[in-house]
């Protein structure tokens, strides 16, 4: 009972922080407004993503991928409308 | 061998996605433009990086709590900032 407490935290935290990006890809999308985006944190961000995608592809990690799979896909747009629109 | 490079990519993905918001930090503090940064992007991550350090407490595990301590510090320094300059 402890033990799936905690394992529930863990899956919000996960869903929360990967649909995190759907706003703000959303927005930036709508606006086309990204001045106040950084340029580097989404450089970065998006390189930290793909390695915890092989990360998680190494070992055979479904949560792993499927959560690096989405950030991916959101980050990946907001860095490539960032790069479009600075 | 095999098991100590997962551990290297696992590190040094943790490390990227963490020190990502450094620059985001830093620009938003220096420039106080957040007009294309996402105010709901930003609560739900962190909400989410405050579940993933309680996650972290519950389990006792280092790595997860000192890696989200710093994304917590530097997400919600862009959180308060974009509250303060919409």
């Amino acid at each position: 009972m402890q033990c799936m407490f905690i394992d529930i935290v863990g899956y919000v935290a996960a869903a929360l922080t990967t649909l995190a990006f759907v706003p703000q890809a959303l927005t930036s999308w709508r606006t086309r407004d990204l001045s106040g985006v950084s340029l580097p944190m989404y450089s970065i961000f998006t390189a930290g993503v793909a390695m915890w995608l092989a990360y998680g592809v190494m070992l055979g990690s479904w949560p792993i991928i499927i959560a690096n799979s989405v950030t991916l896909a959101l980050s990946g747009a907001v860095l490539v409308l960032k790069v479009m629109h600075r």
